[in-house]
């Protein structure tokens, strides 16, 4: 059986796992103090900073356990209390992650999202809105703007559009985050043209994901400017992120940004999924979103649904309809063209 | 260079590695729903109530990635709003934890501890007191009770203390929670009369530990009363503590508590913890505690510190005096005698 | 000039300040333990439950400070950590109380809103989602529901509709809360078929409005079944709801409770907005919402902005449009008729 | 029968009250942005600030209507998420606002107090302490100082004691938070060396208490460099504090801060405590704290304290002794020499 649920459902890969194993009797301090966290981060602000200077000197690099920990920590720490988060409708932030940012006492400000994104015009409104607002001590004011890269459909802001979501987030003086759980698969897909130096530049604070791309578990988040996140090891303590052997998460980005790893796990799993996608087009399904990553979003026949079922495993997607059912396929490093065949097959038939 | 600052200073035990090894390339769902963790669950639940029956069919296993975590969310799905948390002054929680429990909207309610416990005498008196106090509602309410076993300190509650603490607590109608960061190392102690059962029958809810006890990371939830802790997937997501990839906790559970490997990490640890505390002894160091455990606690003078320094690396324990420094040395079940030797031989010259 | 911003422009009914006034110099022990108290919560329970019995002596009366306090303290008070509440996407809670619940942990889950309201259908459909949501313990649960009577439009929901609401809540076993800090506007409506012995028999837990309807400030809270709300004292006061001079809101309400005045304010408040609403009509302004109580909404042609606010002061309700705004007027209990002519007579010149 | 429960059992003095009366009917904008708020702004400043200037343009005057209340909205507003508040452990903060302070995040962070009082040097060695830890990530920093004047107790930080705390936290770089919420006792005793100016000078942030000083209800916060509070109405909407009628609290200070109403609140109740305090003393009962405000404390013979009870009413403090019960007698400023005449002809017999 092929399983295609997410990109969480194997291990690390080799390289990482490799790592580990030859270092698994070392004896290091906890918390991130270590020298393999120290490498890590050398190596994250190489590729994120490959022109050195200031801004490198100026950047930090944090490691914490997962996704959403790493969201709610960032958020609960920039915000003043007064202050919400701008967010697509669709994020992760607003549906996906049981109410953590809530649960630090902020609001997530939701936009509607087309395919996933916010436009930076929509961002600008609701801040204009905000400020013309003749009763805004009583409405929740936007603090930050977040958003995926890619998105939880699967789909890439481009250059210009972070450009612009950049633009009205330093105009309004508040903060862009860019949530990368699954930077790889954006960084590595032929439809990007946002490098890791353009969310840098272009950022404030963004994180490169490593649950999803690669690692057993692990998130770095890099922040360009440390005095808008000042104190955040305390606040990753206290909000349950600081790993006791904290360098398991050096260990695995060491091993990601070594050798273009990071991206070779991203281009693999994109071309497969560009293979399967094809397969579901040619079948004659269609295409929810136009997604240029690993993720990829059919609508299935619900007669279908169960053949289909016998072969790959999936995870639906929303309430499924009378007759059509949409679904989300899934690919990732681990995964290969020989894994994939039976599936292809299968879609030829 | 012996490196003593901590227990979680090495990576993984080599099954616990082997058994993450082994698995790698395995696809699995997440978030702890797959099977390892389902295995794990089973062998947690056998050990805890080896006479089965209702109680082992009640009890619940959650798996979660970190102490801080663990703590926090638990107490937060425990109290009520208006409610706190009593611990010893030098509970994990009240100083360690970066207010990670007052981050969730409690208060630490403090008692003094000697050697790192708490009595039940003193909870008793503690709830005794708010119940007859006439301005109650202006105070924050004991809502549950928090120790440590093995404690900070590396001493242990015996028996006849557990039962004492859960009588008070059961009479009061509160909640005993046990946390159990370094639970194996209790459990092996020879000075230890404290079994799993015993702990599933006198507490309501209590952690095993990982991070310390041979994992690379993970703390393994007993609930022996589903009711008093509903829904707490959604809590452990929401407060950043549900691991993607799930099963890698199952998996290192797995690994520890099968052939009893739990117990033997923790008598190896506590097996060099006192070879070495009688080493010190004799040098004619003064023992701070008398702790059974793998954390032993002496005073050392002040120019015996930097030649210790030169064989080994320990942690200083609260403000250094004019003459002596309390110093702390922990041993872990990657320690080996040999390991320990130089520093034995520097002690004996 | 005539202010109609607001329900919260004069200061207390006479009869209010006759109260307070006679009883100034009396000394009596604070946070709500005085007689005052004790008597207007009677008056308020008679007039919930007219034929006693248990329903009655289980009920149980708070007095808190304000509105924004008391929905959040109330709704922090009944969710589960995991939990969030349900309510309009124009909602009190939702928009003008500065994130208020979400500082409190908890997320507001909103609905569309037509003319302010909700419908049993569109809550029971967000709970069905939820429950076959196979990732639900990612996803915020929802706990309870909250409506206003009247709404921030001024509409009312009818007494089928509140039955309904209150159904789908019971079948789900989530208590539904409503927010009466207009309350006395809508049970005086000539629209209106929902009394106060309905609301106390179909919401677990609401709110009869001081503040907006005749009191310095007050808001009475009922909860019909105090195991829904236990330890609701503690909860006030650490929310800051409790005041210290407490009588002072006991004495507001026995005297707002004493002869109808409640409802007569409300009639006369009513009688007035429709005077003015029939004017308004009469010009050929668009009435934006039909509202039976207190607060009416019209379309105002830009070109008659700036006379009207020569005449009389009010809201303007949302953005600008480029030729008309919408804009509220609000009655209270201290407008008179004779307050009422000059804008009356400009608008049928 | 005589009430010496507390300062806040009777309503508001004449003046306030009139003021109340007299503009009852007066319409205006609410929430504090009215004309009366103003004015009571202008006064509390000029009290403040009489030499104007720099200082006196940069300060901002807010109102809330609750001490509780004010206590945790400034707090919560002024502390990153990582630092706690430090206390007297006998501070109101710390131990009867049912955990306000937890509840918005924070630790209070306890120091030991002698008759309610803290200590500069104390607070610099804890300060001290966290900066020389080095695992003060794991610690909850220091992030302000709260102190009451007068304390708990009834006592009085002398002007050098003020200084020498004020100066520990600039050096700190850590804001000074001065608890007024009977300052009006400390401003009219006669062992009182701190003026509003020096506070105004020594503090970050003070409040000047109206319900315990002759208001109805409100508390007047100065902030004496804005930047550090910024944002602070819709937090104190946020929080509950701001009244919808927020005129009332402006009109009360107003009438406070006119013709010396405050400070002769402040002396006449003063000067009863102390007659009080006399005829204690001389009946041979042992003064627990020497206190020079309006509250005072003794220890009654347990035999005498039902004799005593049929002439007045007051609170035990803390837990009865075996043979004495510590009790405190409170006056304000209802209460005139002629009401306190049978007690002391009682203690005298």
């Amino acid at each position: 059986m092929l399983h295609l649920d997410s990109d969480y459902m194997a291990g690390a890969c080799p390289e990482v796992l490799a790592a580990l194993t030859a270092t698994n009797l070392d004896r290091t301090t906890g918390y991130g103090t270590d020298s393999y966290c120290d490498r890590a981060r050398e190596l994250i602000l190489d590729a994120c900073f490959p022109e050195g200077g200031r801004a490198r000197s100026d950047a930090r690099v944090y490691f914490l356990v997962g996704g959403t920990q790493t969201n709610s920590t960032v958020i609960a720490g920039m915000l003043r209390p007064h202050e919400g988060v701008i967010a697509a409708a669709t994020g992760h932030i607003a549906v996906h992650e049981s109410g953590a940012v809530e649960a630090t006492g902020h609001k997530v400000l939701t936009l509607p999202a087309v395919d996933g994104k916010i436009t930076a015009s929509a961002v600008a409104a609701l801040i204009a809105e905000f400020k013309g607002d003749p009763s805004r001590d009583h409405t929740v004011a936007p603090g930050m703007v977040y958003i995926s890269q890619p998105t939880e459909y699967g789909t890439l802001y481009s250059l210009d559009e972070l450009k612009a979501i950049s633009k009205v987030c330093r105009e309004a003086g508040i903060p862009l985050f860019v949530d990368g759980a699954r930077l790889a698969y954006a960084l590595a897909s032929k439809a990007n043209d946002v490098t890791l130096p353009d969310l840098a530049r272009l950022a404030d604070v963004f994180y490169i994901g490593g649950t999803k791309c690669g690692a057993l578990m692990g998130e770095a988040v890099v922040i360009t400017d440390p005095s808008i996140l000042r104190h955040f090891t305390p606040l990753i303590k206290q909000r349950g992120g600081l790993l006791a052997k904290g360098r398991l998460l050096g260990l695995q980005f060491e091993a990601l940004f070594t050798d273009g790893l990071y991206e070779r796990i991203g281009a693999s799993a994109d071309r497969l999924a560009a293979l399967l996608a094809s397969a579901l087009r040619e079948r004659g399904y269609r295409e929810v979103v136009a997604s240029p990553t690993n993720q990829i979003f059919f609508e299935i026949p619900n007669e279908d649904l169960d053949r289909l079922g016998k072969v790959a495993t999936f995870e639906t997607w929303g309430v499924p309809g009378d007759h059509y059912t949409a679904v989300r396929f899934v690919t990732d490093w681990a995964l290969t063209e020989a894994d994939l065949a039976p599936l292809l097959d299968f879609l030829r038939k």
